[in-house]
């Protein structure tokens, strides 16, 4: 069976994904121990499956003999049986069993298996080539890491539009004086200070930093008049993101206050993300809840928005006015479609 | 940004449509001093939006930036506010304030500025070349007009089906006979009635006469049984119509009564259509919600039936069947077709 | 008018159907004397009507003039009038009334008649060429006549899917073991069988035997432990299929009991097929229930999902993996695409 996506571009060109790349598939409590899930990613169905023994897989969802989900069929004991005829299948994506006629099992009769690591509660699969597949090329999320699974707090919203739509938004913070003004309180601080960004290595960084008031997310400092905020992200192909934010009081190094969070986008389909996104240790749980409201009243609905006023269009097609917020936006995109770019020689 | 249609016909194609035309884009009453709003015309998203002087204007409603909808963000003084990034414009479409870094405005910082004109209570826009927009091509309406605007009841549907489709069915009032039978009380009159139309210029103009029972419309002499009948359909290009109805009793000249009415088609898309219609003075109000009664359930229902059935295929791809009573829309068509090659050239 | 269908395959080709060929339309129960009903057969809106004298007909539905359906007109007297604009057309698809003008009626004012024989039960149309349509070709269903109509039982389904899917769901009864394990009760016997197909002229026949325990549709032998069990499967072009059941207890040839039902699978869409099934007289009308649940719940989920998979894939296309139990269905492929090809010629 061709293990291709099947959706394409309204204009009818397959859309073009980073093959070569990890990407986050699932948080890896999504996926307790004896279940497996359907999810499409990149366009392609995809099983994620876990055995009882923790160890965690991916390979295609549809059966090569009649294209039925395996999904929708059993998982016991680290295989997964198709509910239409009955073909098992193991956890790397080899037909073990064929119950028909005289049980010979033809050496096609396997569906494509993703490489997959877990790291950082994340399950990262790889959808190009398994022998360029390093997990040494896996981001550092490290800071979400804590003692215990049970401290965790990770969220996932389906946003409504393409990922570099999606990535764009966390590359260009200064949205949040507009978009995020009632709910998070900036009000021209981020849009009003010089943004800087840099490109370092495939990854890319961009800053603000300004005095004034403390935001709303900054509790401690929130009532105070005079704070030195800065906020950072760093992107790494093909959306993992991590943003960083110090809060201190001028003139006051021990107020000193660090938070990250990391927002990772991972493609759906040409029009939807998956969003992974967590904070670190501090206050983990309780913005939970606000992130949800917020990325999804706010940030899912404008996004759509935008999605829909580019029609099928692509993002260069729409010849975009380009504002100096856009610095990191812009250098992300351009790495990203050099990378595409290469793969597709 | 590329202030083009994005949405296709089924087979591809962009919907053709005359760019140099007026366009009722709204009643003026749908948009009071001080606010905004967001319609879709010949495909394209627009933004009508009215200052407390009342002036109204009409611009691109995609900001050129990141492409949000600019009728999401707030409008005040004669500025709407992008709510994405919070670029400014004004009622020219200009923008005229960049909240971000050293705060330069860019010459292509703007959006599309559509002429407008607000004339017989209705805002008609201009989407070709600004240099040709002449306002004494709108269709004369003046009937319509009155001392207050407390008068006036103006109807609006959306129509699931293209201008085109509405406006023939308009161009041939005999469908009366057998679509509105149960509503309208005609039975045969219309279609028995010789159809004459004939071309004034790039207008059509098509007549019925007939004797006979009063219809339940013309209140005054629905119960005679000798009634003299006349309709009258005037129609203006793109899809601007007038029916003028006359009755009076066989043989006495003072029962002559009059009644006219406006019908006006402006497409949104290709498939569907802003019908805006009203009546003249007499019995204006009595009759808006018996029109939108029998024109969202009778006649909608009926061309978007009729738009299903012609799936993607044009109306002379069809090739239709004419009979005697298609003349008044095959000779619009014909004109309008004239026109849209014209300028396509 | 184009007497063409309008909706394409997913990429963009018109959906290939095998054009001369008997199609099951309808039941002649769902078609009283006195009543019309429109329905889509391979992408075309046909009317079957039924006059008070029971005979049966079937024409295009789209009115020639401004294509409305027709099937929302009045029908009386064997004739059917265009909601629209009055037409009245015969059962042969004649416009017999133009009430328009003069009323003279053009040669081509006519919509496409549909060679229509009424057997066994159901309402066959031939869309191919009228001269070619004979009779004699209709497979032979005469085991599902009984003396009254009332004894009749006949069910039907609109199914998410291709018919040639639905068709391959039934020239494979090992599905059965698998997706009906929890309702039917087969456990790998059909799978474990050696499925043994082949070809008479145009019709393919598999056939699957085994021994064991009675299946649960058995009644009589289902607590018996020691059953012999035969399925045939018969297919005729384009997707008429007859399943023949005979079960007998070892060494007792009295025991024989036999049992047969039809499948039939007729084109509505490229993605949707009408699904005609009855058992033959015993056990008729309990087993109508079963098979409506089983049918739609269990085989339509599972034909939807494959072909949600499929995207806008052909079969072949998608390379499936060949087991042994596929030889009946790829056999009828086989003769399908050889008998399109060569009408296409």
């Amino acid at each position: 069976m061709k293990d291709q996506p099947s959706a394409k571009h309204a204009n009818g060109a397959a859309p073009a994904f980073l093959r070569n790349c990890w990407y986050v598939a699932a948080w890896g409590s999504e996926l307790p121990p004896g279940t497996h899930m359907k999810r499409i990613l990149l366009d392609r169905p995809i099983l994620l499956m876990r055995d009882e023994e923790e160890r965690a897989a991916a390979i295609g969802n549809v059966c090569p003999h009649r294209f039925a989900s395996l999904s929708a069929g059993r998982f016991q004991d680290g295989l997964v049986e198709c509910p239409y005829h009955g073909l098992r299948f193991d956890m790397a994506g080899r037909c073990v069993l064929n119950p028909h006629g005289d049980g010979r099992i033809a050496e096609r009769a396997r569906v494509h298996s993703y490489p997959l690591v877990e790291r950082h509660g994340a399950l990262w699969i790889w959808p190009g080539d398994a022998e360029a597949a390093d997990p040494a090329s896996i981001p550092d999320l490290s800071f979400l890491d804590t003692p215990s699974p049970a401290d965790r707090a990770p969220g996932y919203l389906l946003t409504p539009a393409n990922y570099q739509l999606a990535s764009d938004n966390i590359l260009d913070l200064s949205h949040s004086d507009f978009l995020h003004h009632a709910t998070l309180g900036t009000a021209g601080e981020l849009a009003g200070s010089p943004a800087k960004a840099r490109l370092h290595g495939d990854a890319v960084t961009i800053e603000w930093a300004f005095e004034g008031k403390g935001m709303v997310l900054q509790r401690p400092l929130r009532d105070h008049a005079d704070v030195h905020t800065r906020f950072e992200v760093s992107w790494y192909p093909a959306g993992v993101m991590i943003i960083r934010n110090e809060v201190q009081l001028a003139g006051d190094p021990a107020s000193l206050k660090k938070k990250a969070g990391v927002h990772i986008m991972t493609p759906e389909t040409a029009r939807t993300t998956h969003y992974f996104f967590e904070n670190g240790e501090a206050e983990r749980k309780q913005m939970l809840q606000l992130a949800l409201k917020v990325f999804e009243s706010e940030d899912g609905v404008m996004l759509e928005d935008v999605q829909a006023n580019m029609g099928g269009r692509g993002f260069w097609e729409m010849e975009p006015l380009v504002l100096s917020n856009d610095s990191g936006a812009i250098l992300a995109r351009r790495v990203l479609d050099r990378l595409i770019r290469q793969e597709m020689r």
